[in-house]
């Protein structure tokens, strides 16, 4: 084992990686192929196929009693989002928490917040159907920056005595992760950033953000170790300690996948199932 | 007292701030004048002056056995390190420890992470003077920039298998703090930046750092609240539990403070006491 999987401090493993070149890490080939092409692995897991062979150290065991077709959203966003606000903010009692960005993470980030006992929980997001959905799941306030002329770290410094406890960047805008550092508190602030940017890689930190006593950290996962830790969320799922089933809002058939894009990029949706064919 | 300072994760009084408008703040006016002129304060301490008055949370009762011309150093630069290394990183036993700038404050950085029982501290800087003397302080292995033709965090990176646990800022180039983030491991990495920036206020961070598990943190004065913790650090001086006059270089009369700004520029010095004519 490699010095961060024997480390308590990380879940990267640095033999496999993120595994993003598709291929099985002992002799860099495919396990399939069609007519004679390559069939790749995505990050290591080969999604959309019912069975496949993947590295032992990408495989989880879960209870053979859990619905497959529900602790599926485990393995990236709903996890990732408990585990940002657990593992990697650990959301203390009575703390004042912002989200940015109400999708699956962001609402399972609230989840998690909720259960630890967080005082208040803001949601922010620019659209008002996520703002209704996110109460079920813990958050307080919603807050649409549409609504406001001045910029919303004001709104929530002023809401907050300050600024919030713990702030999370939830859309994958690196704009949005300095908007979510400005809104946290001096002295102890944490920003968690989650998101994957499709553009603008780097993040702009003004010096005195940090000058004044705030953190900003990331994590892949939540900060997880899939191997050992997906059993243990789908046994948290099993005794109802967590909420599952409600982030998924669709359930489609395989050769609807199309219909789901859509409804992704429309922001109809949380997470929407896909169905193999029978 | 304020949420700050009933607080034990914080060391910035949200009354007081960092007082730099220069008067009381009572009434909002300066105590002294000369020739009808107001006397301003400098962060609410009257640098360059033998008698003050300033508000109380600006005062600091120490040991009356201790030399001031020794302990005024602990007012600023080698208890931020200090700081840093302790209460900021809580810096641990055995682990590798990277600083970008061989000033005061990276110096106070090494010999705070020596304490600790770091197993390696690299010590980076361009001046190689600076290399020589921070040998004395706890650095086992120095850095030069300019010998290297590849980018410093990629030499840092191989010789500590993956990157350092902590690396350390204290050059007030923001540009460093990217190099000392890149310089951290993947996992558990921990960047703490230090300095104050003359130019470049915005750090620019890429997203993928964050991701594999990295931290940004910064923090004034090392995390130190000053009225109880200069106390502390100036028995802990007594005791011989940490160093203080080897950072002094100079004393010097009050009358060549513009020899002292010389020495300071051209990288001869690490600090230049003033001394008040008799």
């Amino acid at each position: 084992m490699c010095r961060h999987c024997t480390s308590n401090k990380s879940n990267i493993c640095q033999v496999l990686g993120l595994e993003r070149n598709g291929v099985m890490h002992s002799d860099r080939k495919t396990r399939f192929s069609i007519r004679g092409n390559p069939v790749y692995h995505y990050l290591g897991v080969s999604s959309f196929s019912e069975y496949t062979v993947v590295h032992w150290g990408c495989a989880a065991k879960v209870s053979p009693t859990a619905p497959l077709e529900k602790i599926c959203i485990l393995s990236c966003g709903a996890a990732t989002g408990l585990g940002a606000s657990w593992n990697v903010a650990n959301v203390s009692k009575g703390s004042n928490v912002a989200i940015f960005g109400l999708g699956t993470v962001g609402l399972s980030v609230a989840q998690g917040a909720k259960l630890r006992g967080a005082s208040r929980v803001i949601g922010v997001d620019i659209n008002p159907e996520k703002g209704e959905k996110a109460k079920d799941f813990g958050v307080n306030v919603y807050l649409n920056p549409k609504d406001y002329d001045e910029p919303i770290h004001e709104v929530i410094k002023r809401m907050t005595d300050g600024g919030a406890d713990y702030c999370f960047e939830c859309t994958g805008d690196t704009r949005v992760t300095t908007t979510a550092l400005q809104s946290c508190c001096d002295g102890w602030g944490l920003t968690v950033t989650l998101g994957v940017p499709k553009a603008k890689p780097e993040i702009a930190v003004h010096y005195g953000l940090l000058l004044t006593g705030r953190t900003l950290r990331g994590s892949t996962f939540g900060g997880w170790r899939p191997k050992s830790d997906i059993p243990s969320l789908v046994d948290k799922y099993l005794n109802k300690e967590i909420v599952v089933d409600e982030f998924i809002t669709h359930d489609l058939q395989f050769e609807d996948i199309n219909r789901a894009f859509e409804l992704m990029r429309e922001g109809k949706c949380l997470r929407c199932v896909m169905h193999m064919p029978k």
